[in-house]
């Protein structure tokens, strides 16, 4: 699977993901409005909100780009009808020739981490019947249980040519409580790059592996390093833009050929309209401002490649 | 909330909780049958066999325990028509008069943490109505992310009368590859759990917090050390009976109050029938398996106690 996101990023030149993760905050009022007034102020209407927002987005920045990250906890806190949208919109995606990277940040031991990858990665047995569950192309996970957290998702990733990234370094402040103490004279996140790496060996794709590993830009000295320790491994980088990093930030991050890295913007695309540099297109094309912020991220970005 | 879960321990004298983990090797074949008979062998299919089988465990033993952990992945993995039941086991085990300990194992950061809180534990707003998602009693959050992810679901706790249960040594046999980790002299648990006391405080509920942990009742040694790091912390134990763990190995869980702990055994309870020792059940029978298994799990710990 790795080999088709950097396939898709060499064809758009733009090695960034646009993050769905569509607060109600973000979301124009007339798009709002529009959907209460059918539904109601209900979990539907939320949903409906969502979904016509999401919608738009894509419509206008599909052709740029390699691939989305819906955060699905944005759609799991309106419970089932949230979900209904999130599996809509990853398949809506899909079928406009994204990649879609589910922020599921799920992890948990053996036979249920095995249901979490057959459910967002894989597939599900019923008797002599197979399904698809949420079916997205790669998903995050969270490395705290160890090996037997994260390889029944590596299983997956090889058998039905899918790929994960784990948590390593993480963009938000407190990641270094835990992340980077000391350990044997190097921080944990070093320890967890190793892992990352062994994992990796059972699935390679090309000259990556499916399994991939999540740094925040916020945190340029250490992507340096964890670059050095993970070569074959691709980057899902979080924090740039709203969160503080910028492209200077995230040179580290990349290989010497370019690749090797995939930068998330979430709020500062989808919320473009809301930020003074693109205000002047107004909420009632919200898409048009996301299309252009997305234009200047990548321009932003291949400017230090 | 947490002492809303003592009432009810202190009730039933029955320190557990039954883990509905309905995989579908668990589930007897002539409820199968029966569910794939009416909705065919699809994910609806499924979903209702799960939902017959939970249905009929819970009946069997809401009276003789306090509380039921759903591990979400299991329904997760049949998508919405198993996020679906998910919800309706939660109510139905409410309406029985359950605690429900949400086994969802959700950690993000900030904003996404929060929307995983508000759709777990407490209530998602939209426009000026105010909504209920998958609403459990308590949820299980993972800390690799720190205070910043750890934080909203404490929120919610204080403001919701919830509570969580934070990993800290899980039960599976690579736990230790990082929890172990010497930082300064100790292990990196013990750093979590003097996290988990300094989060706890600001929700307390009576002499134990709102915010509990999971320890894992395969490593008694750690399980100790933890119980007097955390002396009002209430714990979460899995890997009691399938997982390898005995009564005996149970005993440090607990203060010398005999509380402070809940048991957690899953395959030991729902697939009883499967065990040779309560094979005379029959499989027409594995609720009363259920319910034995639970009378007898009750009697073993009590022994400890």
């Amino acid at each position: 699977m790795v080999s088709k996101l950097i396939e898709k990023i060499q064809k758009t030149k733009a090695p960034i993901c646009v993050g769905l993760d569509p607060m109600l905050g973000y979301i124009p009022e007339q798009v709002k409005e529009k959907a209460f007034k059918e539904l109601g102020e209900t979990l539907e209407g939320a949903a409906e909100a969502v979904w016509q927002f999401n919608k738009t987005i894509v419509d206008a920045t599909a052709d740029l780009i390699p691939a989305v990250k819906p955060q699905i906890a944005m759609y799991e806190q309106f419970g089932i009808e949230g979900l209904k949208v999130y599996e809509r919109t990853v398949k809506y995606c899909q079928d406009k020739g994204l990649l879609v990277i589910g922020d599921v940040k799920r992890g948990d031991i053996g036979s249920t981490s095995a249901a979490y990858a057959a459910g967002h990665l894989g597939t599900v047995q019923v008797e002599s019947r197979t399904y698809e569950g949420f079916h997205s192309d790669f998903v995050t996970v969270n490395p705290y249980l160890g090996t037997d957290g994260v390889k029944p998702f590596v299983d997956v990733c090889s058998q039905c040519d899918r790929g994960i990234f784990v948590l390593v370094k993480t963009s938000n402040p407190s990641s270094g409580e835990f992340q980077d103490r000391v350990i044997d004279g190097r921080p944990l996140y070093e320890l967890v790059a190793e892992k990352v790496v062994e994992w990796g060996e059972a699935s390679m794709d090309g000259e990556y592996s499916n399994v991939g590993a999540v740094v925040g830009a916020t945190y340029p000295e250490m992507s340096r390093i964890l670059r050095r320790l993970m070569p074959k491994t691709y980057f899902l980088v979080p924090g740039y833009g709203a969160q503080g990093a910028t492209a200077q930030d995230l040179r580290y991050c990349f290989n010497e050929d370019g690749l090797g890295a995939i930068v998330n913007s979430s709020r500062g695309i989808i919320a473009a309209y809301k930020k003074e540099q693109y205000a002047s297109f107004g909420a009632d094309h919200f898409g048009d401002a996301a299309r252009q912020a997305v234009v200047d991220m990548i321009a932003d970005i291949g400017s230090v490649l």
